[in-house]
């Protein structure tokens, strides 16, 4: 579908305006060379080609067919076209699933054609696909109208037609080559995720730009993002819909804080798929990407002709984590010699005296390059290539500087005609417009190396799982469930009658926890069902009688197994862990630190379950409060290898039990010091399988 | 200075691209009306204009000289530009303050030239100033070269003359009038402030764009943020050098959160300036202020020809705060009527239907803003008007939508040409490439039309302070002087043996907590000075010999006022409140909730003291974590009048014995429900006089 041979258009135009004009129009523009069969009953030539009055008519079967016609005519249109033995068909028109159900089942219909015959379909409802390299515009985007763009090594996958069709006119706007243009639309058959898939393959895509709003294969899509990975293939993402995050309903407290939105995140970072917030950013970082130099580290080296544009860069080289480390001492020495009235340290100040003398500013930066030893050097320059007398000598002087160096990368701040900017791209420099822009891509870059770097999440094969018991669980339960599974938990025992709470209190050591368990009482606390600091026996025994008695006032036909003796916890770090089962990605573990943390800034992070230790260490790695594991106040640096260890254990479990666990929440989880591991205090599972009796 | 009727070039050269030469240069490609006079002694003429051999030579005295000349004739040149009656003197020349003490101290004597003979000075270091309303330009920056900018009526005023004219010029190339530049430089006599504060009581100036990296005249600083905020003229400010927090060194524990940066930041909430992060958004918000219209409130209407682009501008709607509350039933029949396809509730998505008639694009923006009350609409168009046949058309569509609204805030996103865009702009649109900076622009002119409409603090006349006893200030000192002032403490008592002890837990009630009281023991827990829980009388008079004995073992030297007998504090949420004294500023009022927030997450305002009540209240929503104010967890909310009043009383405190007092921390203080309090539970006062014994 992508590089055809020969193309047929049915509702074929011959005003080169409209839908069914355009795409011949834009052939042609493009310098097409395959076959063209323009079907159109009405006409014996369209735009000067002959048309046919049927796809069956065309004389051979075309590798791709664009369907500019109604809706109304599509179904049936789509059925000659297989039977025509069509390679793929592209269906513009609107009108299906996008109006409610009698469309939707149009749409089906359309995909199962696709299913019975082979004939692949894009679409309904998108705005068609193009490659530039080699002409073929399948696609009536009005973008274009202003000429075809020029080829090159990124490429847009984006469900919405609109979105797509203006992010490749923007980023030709900005001098980066376009090679694909797939608009997917509603997906009757291709989704994003084989688009992404696809080019992830496709070495001559440096980079992917893709915008969804979901995807409907959850395996599909994983399989495309860890081919992009292994691939080292950055996709910049711009997954939109996050304000809707919470509309759905929330049955446990964790399922609160999940939502759709959180699970594309957890995806995003378990593949190092960069995810943009705007499209500004997005073409930013695709951009930078195309330019194919991904810094090892985050240490970054400034040029400016300006002592305060230098402190601006610094703010926001804080802003994205990287490191305005100093020049050595020595090399700051040998610039100093050079340029007397210049600030050295880095940000290297030239002043504008380095004009005058290109050779000092070329200097410069092979000093910095080779003695400062930093990943990626910006170099500020504001208007002064704009000036052609000064645009030339500028950026041979920058070139000479940096030429032995090309595993780093140089980035430009620089304003200048497209044409000085091209000249500047094409001796290997990134160039923008903002400094804290460039700064921001520079980061993105790191962070993408980082990304693809390291091994993807390989978790262990998950067991085949114990049948869970039917109906609720009670936190006994529950617990018994997860300690199996490899939750640490308090040494806790459930006591039949009193005799049996003071010999579990005497084991476990005074003084203790008791509490009601009962899967019918879920809110223990609200009834008093849980007394803490029993300090000894005769006041386990009290106690004993005392639940037992507001329990059978609170809840005369709960059925209680028992009180539970637990010792009392040492002082911890408290984290909250649970699972949520999203409907398309099945059970997301959440992590989050602490009561405030969590319910008030959602300091939290996803991960789809099951995976390895170094995932869930850089999900700690993710929550803003982590610095409270490093030990603040003078607590020692927290037990993190034995939460990574918990979380671990919750996602094989939960992995194991998707079908049957709608939830788990541990609730708190407890990290002590390094060394001392971590426990969960309290625990609830909800199951997906209703009571049987 | 703005608008002289001659200049004086001293160092005039004929060569029109050196320093000497630029500044005759742009005053005639800007079409200067008054007097010229190049001084050069060794010249004729220069650039065609008769040369004079120095100053004292020219035939009047100029309202502005320029010194074009090396620093080491400066000084000379200044002192004779004084004699000769110039008005004020730009002096461009670097190699001041910047390089050392000697440098320092000519520039001192330069600016007490000021002072002396009334004559005033910009610079050194400085790259001058233009007014482009009537073409002066004293400056020689190169980024003119490619002509003298437009005028209008922004104005930028920078310390960094690399910044300011840069920012100047992209301003410029966004097609953005910038009526006048001004860069102070090393500020030996005329500083930004002044500059700011001039500006603000000009009425052809509608924004102000500034840079700094801080300022030397605290009040006048604060003078000239009052003058624009009273004008309602917004300031955009680009203040650097916030990645320097920190490296003030750090007394008390209040100090070390706050620094420079905070106090700007602090100044900048106060009186309502817009703090940039970046250029671009420093450029994009003054570009929406020179339009001139603020929107009542944050009710968005996006207006789209695509449904996923709807789904995006709404995520960034969400970013930033607006509210894209839906159309009234009636509204989106009315639109459904007109265009069957439509998505109606608000994003309203046209779909591209409404480009073949744009009588329904104008009818869309009607209803909306008149059925949907929106306070500003944002249309996103993408490049279809780019499109020639189809810019005109838009625009006039939009523009009969929109006539009867002029209250009402437009802005489109669209990518066409600089001719188009200005047709829009003149139109009264405001014209934005990026949706997502487009709709941080509108939330940014809401905020600063809540900023400007509200009334600045204007906190009690702080009474004379009683004088602070000398040395060091036990917690029972501090706390007495605080409670004086107003700050709610519990009903704590000094004992000075057992029986007093004994008799003042009985007064406020078993148990109790008590302390060691010591103005040389600043760290009571760490020699277990604190004993909580005391909860029978023996224990009292227990407790009061293990902590007597407690201290004298510990520290044996330390002088015992006593223990503290206090009530065991109510359950409160914690807050710390405190109060560091800047440099510049005088005494910054800290404030922040909990210890994980403060200590972690940096989740603090500051104000300069005094204030009044709601400026207090102001501070406290800007915490992050606000929402725990609100009741989390089934509590109530919280006193927020109650905390109010104390940050008000902390803060006139403070600003009472500024000259006596470096720091207080009161931590923590407990905020109770509604109605119920504050309290503050500990006080620390760090006095700046030494013992005198």
């Amino acid at each position: 579908m992508l590089e055809p041979s020969s193309v047929a258009i049915l509702g074929a135009s011959d005003n080169p305006n409209r839908i069914g004009g355009r795409p011949l129009r834009y052939l042609r523009d493009g310098g097409f060379k395959g076959e063209v069969y323009p079907v159109n009953p009405n006409r014996e030539t369209v735009q000067g080609l002959t048309a046919y009055p049927s796809i069956t008519d065309v004389p051979a079967a075309a590798d791709v067919a664009l369907l500019a016609i109604p809706a109304a005519a599509t179904e049936q249109a789509v059925q000659a076209c297989a039977e025509k033995g069509v390679g793929a068909a592209i269906i513009f028109s609107a009108g299906y699933a996008e109006l409610g159900a009698e469309g939707a089942a149009i749409q089906d219909r359309i995909g199962s054609l696709a299913a019975t015959t082979g004939m692949r379909i894009l679409g309904p409802n998108c705005l068609g696909v193009f490659n530039s390299a080699v002409g073929f515009y399948g696609t009536f985007t009005q973008s274009l109208d202003r000429g075809v763009p020029e080829t090159g090594s990124i490429a847009v996958v984006s469900q919405s037609g609109a979105y797509g069709s203006h992010l490749a006119y923007l980023a030709n706007q900005r001098g980066m080559g376009v090679k694909y243009m797939i608009t997917t639309g509603n997906e009757a058959d291709i989704e994003v995720a084989e688009a992404l898939d696809h080019l992830a393959g496709d070495p001559d895509v440096s980079v992917i730009m893709a915008y969804a709003e979901g995807v409907r294969d959850p395996d599909r899509f994983r399989a495309a993002l860890r081919r992009a990975h292994d691939a080292k293939k950055p996709i910049v993402f711009m997954k939109v819909g996050r304000s809707a995050v919470g509309a759905r309903a929330a049955k446990s407290h964790t399922a609160s804080l999940a939502g759709a939105d959180a699970v594309y995140e957890a995806l995003f970072r378990e593949f190092g798929v960069y995810r943009a917030q705007t499209t500004d950013e997005q073409l930013d970082v695709a951009y930078a990407c195309a330019r194919g130099v991904y810094p090892a580290g985050g240490r970054l080296g400034i040029v400016t002709l300006s002592g305060g544009i230098g402190v601006q860069m610094c703010d926001a080289a804080e802003r994205f984590d990287l490191t305005v480390s100093p020049m050595p001492a020595g090399a700051q020495k040998t610039l100093k010699d050079l340029l007397p009235y210049a600030a050295v340290e880095n940000p290297v100040d030239t002043t504008a005296q380095a004009l005058n003398d290109m050779s000092l500013l070329a200097k410069n930066f092979e000093v910095m390059l080779e003695e400062g030893g930093y990943h990626a050097v910006l170099g500020f320059f504001g208007s002064v290539p704009a000036t052609r007398t000064l645009a030339d000598p500028l950026k041979e002087a920058i070139l000479s500087g940096t030429r032995r160096f090309r595993d780093r990368l140089i980035v430009l701040e620089m304003v200048a005609s497209r044409e000085i900017v091209r000249s500047y791209e094409e001796a290997g420099f990134l160039a923008y417009e903002d400094g804290d822009r460039a700064i921001a891509s520079i980061a993105a870059l790191k962070h993408l190396r980082e990304a693809h770097d390291r091994p993807l999440s390989a978790p262990a094969p998950v067991a085949d799982p114990a049948p869970l018991p039917t109906g609720p669980l009670s936190e006994y339960a529950a617990k018994r469930l997860l300690r199996e599974a490899g939750v640490p938990m308090l040494d806790e025992h459930l006591a039949a009658d009193a005799d049996a709470a003071v010999a579990a209190a005497r084991e476990v050591g005074l003084p203790v926890v008791m509490k009601i368990v009962s899967p019918d009482i879920q809110h223990k606390t609200e009834i008093g069902g849980v007394i803490v600091g029993v300090g000894t026996e005769a006041a386990v025994r009290e106690a004993y009688g005392l639940l037992r008695e507001r329990a059978g006032s609170a809840a005369p036909k709960a059925q209680i197994e028992g009180i539970l003796v637990a010792p009392m916890a040492p002082k911890g770090i408290e984290a909250i862990v649970g699972v949520s089962r999203d409907p398309l990605f099945g059970p997301m573990v959440m992590f989050g630190l602490g009561g405030i943390l969590v319910e008030v800034f959602k300091d939290v992070t996803f991960r789809m379950a099951p995976f390895d230790r170094d995932e869930a260490l850089r999900m700690i790695g993710e929550i803003s409060g982590r610095a409270l594991l490093d030990g603040v106040r003078g607590a020692g640096r927290a037990d993190v290898e034995a939460l990574a260890d918990l979380l671990v254990v919750v996602g094989n479990f939960a992995a194991a039990q998707a079908e049957t666990i709608e939830s788990i929440d541990l609730n708190p989880v407890l990290i002590f010091e390094k060394g001392r591991g971590v426990v969960a205090l309290d625990a609830l599972i909800e199951t997906r399988m209703p009571a049987t009796d």
